[in-house]
């Protein structure tokens, strides 16, 4: 009798974003009248830009002819690709990266769960409270996790890190050992930045104990304030303990196009094995690249027709940030984030739990947010909003919720 | 101290394709005037069909707009590619599968190997002997194959099934426990078919053990033999011990824009669990779905445009592998495979060692094909030759080796 992986049957069933949509379908169902605004959703909104569509024009005509055809590609990506990235993405900003250290993929969630797949199910992962849930259940699959205990909502191996208004929604190394460290800056959902200073501190950590830092950059594109740094290989000592996860979803509107990469320096090593040889093999042997025609529309944001054309997106949503930030913020509300991250953090009015400030923003404004506390238990009493939808509509949103605020209506309504 | 996956560590570093490359190159370095006919990459070498490119442009076009704009699709494929598949492919035949019960994927690959996410490490893993070497390496990478002999080319915890003349290149279950079985049919590399009655037995055996077969199809659409069964779903039983993979990539010379897909029947159970759950739950965690544009152009091949397009397409590569299969007999060796795959498994002549024989037919004929025995310890004394080259460049490479042949050049040259 063929055994499961029983780490399976030990994940809690109901998903954060299903629950919110089943919340979301019931308040309509019993409000037909009602136009619900979903600032909840972190999915891009904007078409792909025009160089984009061009290119990707370009790489299905050639799909068409016998000279142009291709078939299987390099896995890790095609040489123009990997060289793009290497140029600008790193190079550029003083990063020594070479094309070699790149994996090009279908997605950053993707590589976040699989880059498990090189190490032992033995090792301790840390993980942010709140996070993005795919880091955890990624290593519950896995076994890495333990068990899961309903009450607390923790696992029962997994070295959680608080992410609070204390220390600025970024937290110092732990004390307890841990030898996978899962980052994300700028952060999914606090909307939080590190510091140099502070992921200065992650690499000593890594490198004294022997840990890998698992750096997922996504929303680097969103990054605005100086000094702040774009990527963790701008940290001294990161090619030595450091992977890092980009994508270009969010940067360039990909995620219903599929493109990211993973980045792993030629010096990182374990016991005298090298992780890019590790993740290559890996990367060959159960993944077969990344569709031409997509990859040929990622290139084509590195040109400078495609660069403008994504600054100019990303300046968009990067406004619907700053109105909401700014408008609840004058309405009396504590927002975080929201400032080098298309993810505003809010505290929520008097205490309330983050379900019941869902359930009243739902009813009282028709505005649709997601509850903090599906990210973790530190996520309790705070709500994200998501910069993605239309100017018009983010507009419309925070007006409604001021309006409510303005009218007395942020006592629990107690459903 | 992080801990490595050790699993790796155990893998034999060569890789087949790596070899043939590094011989042809080596070749062509010492005798720059040979023109190379390559039988040995099992790459197609047709564009995309018109139809194909022609719904790949549309929703290009679609990404460009706000109103086309699609983000985040469902990770399990958009209903209109889930359900046309459903419909062409099995209800078609007859068989019922349901929408519900399809992913689509970025490639068989790709499914293949991630599919032992959702089983126990402690299953014993059976696979046949020559053998595609993803199933081996993937198995081996999550600690299921225990440890590698080099000499003998063999792992220690694998349960390997001989395919040798004998059986027809077809094994019958083993007497062992295996409790995850991969079968390929159409098989790649030796182009056998398994008939009815001998699928028939694998689905008896595994519902009698608990076993579950593992089923990749991805070169169905070279059947032509009546009465071959096109999917194992034909067969009775298979709804409740198999899951079975299939492929753009062959069908529809999609190896460059890559898309798959995997089907677990609802009825599918272990110890009360649904196989179809725990894959879904697999699935939406590490991946995020098929480009859009890409599930928009594997749809359009089941238009009557795109069907009549890509029938040519295979019927053209099933001419290539009729012309080797029968100007290589006539010439006096003996093959197997050809009429239901695009593969031909030559047998060497006077029992000449498979890379011995590369050797010769590089040098004598400039013809580069696959050494039998990087397929696993039974391929040796076979080479694999494959159909998805020109007509013009597969003639030429057929009547070179019969010129060899005629010449007196196939004793072994000893390099």
């Amino acid at each position: 009798m063929v055994k499961l992986n029983e780490n399976y049957l030990k994940l809690p069933g109901s998903y954060l974003f299903s629950e919110v949509a089943r919340r979301i379908s019931a308040y309509t169902a019993a409000h037909p009248e009602a136009e619900i605004i979903k600032l909840s959703i972190g999915d891009v909104t904007r078409p792909l830009a025009p160089a984009v569509i061009e290119a990707m024009h370009a790489a299905v005509d050639e799909m068409g002819t016998y000279e142009g055809f291709r078939g299987y590609g390099p896995e890790q990506g095609y040489p123009f690709l990997r060289e793009a990235i290497a140029q600008n993405d790193y190079n550029a900003r003083g990063v020594e990266i070479r094309p070699d250290e790149i994996f090009v993929s279908d997605g950053a969630k993707s590589d976040c769960g699989n880059i498990g797949d090189i190490f032992g199910v033995e090792n301790v992962v840390a993980v942010c409270d709140p996070v993005y849930p795919v880091y955890v259940d990624t290593n519950a699959m896995a076994g890495r996790a333990g068990d899961y205990d309903s009450r607390s909502g923790r696992w029962s191996r997994l070295v959680y890190m608080p992410c609070v208004e204390e220390n600025g929604f970024s937290p110092a190394p732990p004390q307890e050992r841990a030898d996978l460290i899962y980052l994300c800056f700028p952060n999914n959902p606090t909307g939080a930045m590190a510091t140099r200073e502070q992921l200065k501190q992650w690499v000593d950590y890594a490198n004294a104990n022997g840990s890998i830092l698992l750096y997922d950059s996504a929303y680097e594109a969103f990054i605005t304030t100086p000094d702040i740094p774009h990527t963790i290989f701008e940290i001294e000592g990161a090619r030595t303990c450091a992977i890092e996860f980009r994508s270009f979803s969010k940067t360039a509107g990909f995620t219903g196009n599929r493109c990211a990469y993973t980045v792993i320096p030629q010096e990182l090593e374990r016991n005298g094995v090298k992780l890019n040889a590790m993740w290559n093999r890996r990367h060959t042997t159960k993944f077969n690249g990344v569709p031409y025609v997509v990859q040929r529309g990622a290139a084509a944001i590195y040109t400078p027709e495609g660069r403008a054309q994504i600054k100019e997106s990303i300046d968009f949503y990067r406004t619907n940030a700053k109105v909401i930030r700014e408008e609840l913020t004058a309405a009396g509300l504590k927002c975080f984030g929201g400032v080098d991250a298309p993810y505003i953090w809010l505290k929520t009015p008097d205490g309330m739990g983050s379900w019941a400030f869902f359930d009243l923003v739902l009813d009282q404004a028709n505005v649709a947010v997601t509850p903090g506390v599906g990210f973790g238990p530190s996520g309790e009493g705070y709500v994200r909003l998501t910069a993605f939808g239309g100017a018009e509509a983010t507009r419309q949103a925070t007006a409604r919720i001021r309006t409510m605020l303005h009218s007395g209506g942020v006592a629990p309504t107690g459903r």
